[in-house]
């Protein structure tokens, strides 16, 4: 595998990846790398440069197996078994990903939430308890989790990362709006909708 | 003004803009960079490279003045008067978005919410009339709205998405996991959570 593999990359094997389940329900067995740039509206060529960074799938001429294709990227991304993630901060955005579907048909699962508010702990949401933030170091250990999913409050949300780090979390998707202080050895992906949303203004006034 | 400006440049200008409000309230005048980079946890250099794009602000051994900053900043993105934005699909994650606080604070606000399910229609979150899909047209033209946050299932996605292109909206923000074909001077920005949790598990297996 090359190093320095674009992030734009990697989030597009999810596309691709989701397009070529589809496929093989619909029972097709082979696909072009053109049919993919086109049904997925991105720039030709670019599927064959995403997928060129992890080696040589595919037959010139031929195009790709399906069912191959889908394994070898979800080997990729490593979702290739269940991947099991938690979730601190049950309020609007943590229950809405909660119930968030597209998780689950990609083999990530989220198996335990935590918040610190009493009216919500012991509730379910989609069948998953919501726990004591206290539970959180015990619950991590036993079911050996990496992923957590951080939707609390901007003020809490440094103390909690700190707590799932020593708990054994070794990668954060934060959609609280701070920059975590963690240990370097920790990822951390930023989601901020204040951030993604300015974005678009910014461009929209400076097409 | 440069141009090829980074994405992480102006999502970070965000995260600036908050920290700077957050001073201003505190009553802090002037602010240095360097002491903007270790209050963010950002690189040392990282916000001076960053504003750089945009031309000349503070004093050498002065610093910044907050005030100025922030109403620079509000410019550069173009906050600096109110954005209105709506907001299609009122499911869970449209929803929590339309209560979300981090987007008014920063002169982005959600006027107008639609879908299509006639239980959700006339109904009101956080004092936002849900309308039906076939009211936005008139609502976009009326209030002249250019923005549109996308929360609709991905089979509705870019069917939805060309009534509101031609209803006069100019950028969307696409929560839904598909690739939305629309004419080229529409800007798009994709949020897509699985993509996020994916990329993060990606980096953790190879870390």
């Amino acid at each position: 595998m090359k190093k320095n593999i674009p992030s734009d990359t990697i989030k597009r094997l999810i596309y691709y990846l989701r397009y070529l389940e589809e496929l093989k329900e619909k029972g097709k067995d082979m696909i072009s790398s053109n049919e993919i740039n086109i049904s997925l509206n991105i720039p030709s060529n670019q599927f064959r440069k995403d997928i060129s960074y992890f080696g040589k799938f595919g037959k010139r001429g031929v195009g790709y197996n399906v069912t191959n294709l889908i394994e070898e990227i979800k080997k990729i991304i490593g979702i290739d078994k269940k991947i099991k993630v938690i979730l601190i901060g049950v309020g609007r955005l943590g229950s809405a990903l909660i119930k968030y579907r597209g998780f689950l048909t990609l083999n990530m699962e989220i198996i335990g939430a935590f918040d610190n508010d009493p009216k919500k702990i012991g509730k379910e949401i989609n069948g998953i308890k919501i726990m004591n933030l206290n539970e959180l170091k015990n619950f991590v250990k036993k079911e050996n989790v990496k992923v957590c999913i951080l939707t609390v409050p901007a003020n809490n949300a440094q103390q909690v990362a700190l707590i799932a780090v020593e708990s054994g979390i070794k990668g954060i998707l934060n959609f609280a709006p701070v920059k975590l202080k963690l240990p370097k050895n920790i990822f951390i992906n930023n989601v901020d909708m204040a951030s993604e949303l300015g974005y678009l203004i910014f461009k929209l006034k400076n097409l």
